[in-house]
């Protein structure tokens, strides 16, 4: 209810605040008998963190984490996982400034008019630090996702007015992390990656947009009318810090089109049914067919930056918050694998989901 | 789990198939004591009618509704209350075309490779139809929001590639019923109207966008991480059928902004915390802000057609699924009361989960 | 949340008011492709009905239902699955007496209270008539449990001081449809008559224990921790109307063992491992262990009797309650089904959520 | 679904295993701005430690616990409060004959039937020690009820066949704590005490029954139908460990008596309504009325005794399980907290609830 855990079978509940004693993600539901490979837990961390390059935040996290319970000899029980990551990157620092003003765009009125009290010690539980535990618990399912054959890519194809232009069946996700702004092609990556630092030159930020691509996915997955696959889809990456917008398949552009270029006509090729073409994003009736599933993400600018900006504080009296810190100048190449963890996270629920559909 | 409710407290489930007996909706959780006026969800049902118009399927549907439980002297009892809608243009048809083959881009292959049984009788539960139960039940949530100052409004401002061009906070929105395609401008509505006709004399089908602008919202709608306001919004609106994208606030086009012009000032205007701009959508941190919420939901060219379109029975064999019966050409119309009921469902479920937020 | 539906994958929500246009149920989650047979939701209506002997309450119900929706050429589709009873013998009455005053020991008080406006007519919706629809919804899973070899057993074993003192293990329940009072014993039958019938006589009501076995439930159903098998059944049971208590193996007189004569030894049996006694019921863990499992319901003497009664009307006044109409002497012969529903309706909603244990 | 969390607004999630790095609870939904007093958490978690006194098991455990979040400043936040068990007594021990054998009337085979894979040191979950995060979640619950004026209390009525006779409503629960025993008779609870001592002298082990007697619960807790106040009470205890029955109000022996008798008359006394008598419980159509609620949890013998047993091992093979190790000989004097904290929980959780039933 209280919004902090997501999925039905494979269940998540995060908790923790951006500077207390750390963060995790209690993960109820995962099968048993999973073997539990913390390299890779790891290795998802590691691709989230801020100060991995140029384009990101220079404030250090060091992401070790531990976990609570849960895994046994290497293998998940079907007992709740918890992981935890400590907080290390507490700096005492002075907070009175988002402690009494209202920073524009950020959660800070939101939350207080909410709650009445709130940890304001950097974003406390608004902080996107919180994407942390996702993208742990998200490691497992793409575990799980691995030993059923499903693949997610997820790349950045878009920065402030500057967008890939290859169609995204022709799209070589190998690339995404052979540049430091995870796009997966390499020209283009250049000239978004000199966008970005010139953003960051001027204390300013830009948004973007990351394109998740999934191969593999049975047909089948996703429930009807309410739980359509792509609804959960656009709910979890609604629910990231900063996206303002979802899209799958042929997405806003698909508006302008007529039916009769719309529409997927099926055919049959060595024994499989396929589309000719995918406008339908791979999910018909908010149920996966069996083509490539695509979507993307809108992240808009975010709100924190290097100038100064006037606003209100607790008072409603008119301040000044002050730009200082660190901060991401575009957030995009550090959300790719919080998408990716997002995606993975409801595939692997509605996978678990879909052996109820039947008895047998 | 079945994926056919929606909501945490006041929580719908809706059945029913589009040539069964009927389909209606169990609302769970509605509070007691609420005047339940019938008149109201008649008016909502009549706005999302097929027929209506030149613009709409001529296919009738009379949309008497029965009151079978939960509502006694004319108000709530707290007990759910079942809204059905008796089936009655069920002509006897000749449905093997969709028995046995799978149109492009509808429900039919997934149900049934899903389900392995399915009611292929005018698209079963997949059938829009089903969304009549979804307007009954908001017509409900729209006069529990009404009586706490909330008002929701939304109507068509694209068609095809034609778009209005009025900024969202001077769109005029006691426009929409004067004209057929519920376009908040009297002249964009012509054009609208011109181009949906001629795509109705080919036989074709065209997309739209529905833009839905919420005003009164009280701050603190909304819980933080997964189940942001907007959030839950965008899972209702891509729940409806057709749905390809949402957006809200600066959507899409926020991401080419400048933090520094997206960044919503706040000020204090007479006791009350306003922003300078409202990029943010009236939501930030996923929790309202007081200010006006808005977003859009952009809907694909419906699928249905009157062109013959090649396809594949249940068997991979090839075969030609032919263009006839009756068909929206845009469906945007009509959705437009379908995305009120939905926005207003989020909302009141919204508002009651607020009171709990706190002790008092 | 409303508290009208139960089950997690397999789940129901009830609908409907004693005296309202009718009562039912919708089921949302049961598996696609099964057999729908009427005629066995129809005994089961019977088996419950009001009216069936001299022992129960000559109101009069046709338990007629109607398939409104999720049935489709005999089968279920997946869809949701609503069984309506429509009320019929809602003679026009003057229900005052209950419309003001408060009735000993039913919920007149306690709706009135919370909810400030309730159908009071034979009241409403806290009334027993309520479980029709929950026998109707455990037909549908009894035929599913059927076809996995699980079978359900439920018998009256006490009325008043009287019990039945055959070991449950040596219990003939093929017996129980052989009397009215529903007891698996034709001697121990005679006597609960004789004394259920000495109480109408009275004007009096008394109370009774229903038992139940299952035989043929699989090693594994039930979840650890919170919803631990027994838990959730003595949380069915306890929802039943007039319910006080419920056991299950050893139960309250298990309390006066030593371990060591309590523990449950195992043994190989020709493959199968079964315990030597089985005082845990057939669940260890919370989970079952292959063994039978049983349990007794408590009901107390309900509350409706042909006494005149000392109460308070809304207003706090003194008032006298008079005894009038029809009413069950003992309950527990027509809550056999009712126990036996509730129970399949656990073990299915278990027995699918098994299935998302593992991967495979 | 998963078994570990409970509760709908106020929910809990446990983790943790017996001998893993520790056990915790979530506590997602708690409202903010709540005093967290750290102090009585340890208060309650030492009253359900072992080694506690001669009755209980002499296995040490420091229940130092740790908040990991939703706490700022001492107060509660709004955000998940996860509470940290550090495990401290985890002696490197052979667990072979448990990872080997099963043990009578444990969880052993259930659990390695289901998942295949399991954390049998200690019995990693289904160890009672999970317990220990129960309480420690519902001590926070009894300070938000302490607040509102609801005051919980339990004791041990009944060891074995000895039976405390005080009648429900002359009980002296403030003696509860001035006995190991926690019986609220210093007379009966040295009976009891005997007894215990007995039978731990004897290597074995017996049963008893904790009463919980609650105070000052508004009118209107309780959901309708499925949800009554004392079908989750009941549910709540029957997750406890070695729980086999509850009943509440007259309970069992109800059941024998006259409708005329067991009716509870209202009054008005002083502007309150109230009953004459009690047998209802405090609970009318599972709804709170105002008066005592009361209810019996019965606990079995636990299973572990220091008598060597006869069993099985994986492989169906007979074994003989040894009795070695520290035990409790009687499980009901630490139960007294879990009962508390289990009813605190259902209470705070139904109190958040009761706040959506109604608009205003």
């Amino acid at each position: 209810m209280a919004g902090n855990s997501f999925g039905r079978i494979f269940r998540i509940t995060t908790y923790g605040e951006s500077h207390g004693a750390g963060i995790g993600v209690v993960i109820d539901g995962c099968p048993s008998g999973l073997d539990i490979d913390e390299s890779k837990i790891n290795l998802e961390l590691q691709r989230r963190k801020p100060g991995q390059s140029r384009l990101t935040t220079q404030r250090k996290e060091d992401e070790g984490f531990e976990i609570l319970s849960g895994v046994f000899e290497g293998k998940s029980t079907g007992m709740p996982i918890n992981l935890f990551i400590k907080n290390k990157d507490q700096r005492s620092k002075d907070y009175s400034h988002i402690a009494q003003s209202y920073r524009p765009s950020h959660a800070d009125m939101t939350y207080d008019k909410k709650y009445g009290h709130r940890d304001y010690r950097g974003g406390g539980r608004s902080s996107a630090r919180e994407t942390a535990a996702r993208v742990a618990a998200g490691a497992i399912a793409k575990q799980i996702l691995e030993s059923e054959g499903i693949h997610i890519s997820a790349g950045v194809t878009q920065v402030g007015s500057l967008k890939l232009n290859t169609k995204i069946d022709q799209i070589d996700w190998t690339t995404i992390e052979s540049n430091d702004v995870r796009c997966p092609d390499i020209e283009t990556a250049k000239a978004f990656e000199a966008l970005i630092l010139d953003v960051r030159k001027k204390g300013d930020s830009i948004g973007g947009v990351v394109t998740c691509y999934i191969e593999g996915c049975p047909i089948g997955l996703g429930e009807p009318v309410f739980d359509k696959l792509h609804a959960e889809l656009g709910k979890a990456m609604l629910s990231i810090n900063a996206v303002k917008g979802f899209e799958y398949g042929s997405g806003f552009e698909g508006v302008e089109m007529m039916g009769s270029d719309h529409n997927d006509e099926w055919y049959e090729d060595n024994g499989t049914l396929k589309t000719k073409t995918n406008f339908s994003g791979g999910i018909q009736g908010g149920i996966s067919n069996g083509m490539p599933i695509y979507f993307n993400v809108a992240f808009k600018p975010v709100a924190t930056i290097m100038h100064d900006q006037e606003s209100v504080n607790k008072d409603g009296e008119a301040t000044t918050v002050q730009g200082k810190g660190r901060h991401d100048p575009c957030v995009v190449p550090r959300a790719v694998p919080i998408v990716e963890a997002m995606a993975a996270l409801v595939l692997v629920d509605y996978l678990m989901l879909s052996k109820t559909n039947t008895l047998s």
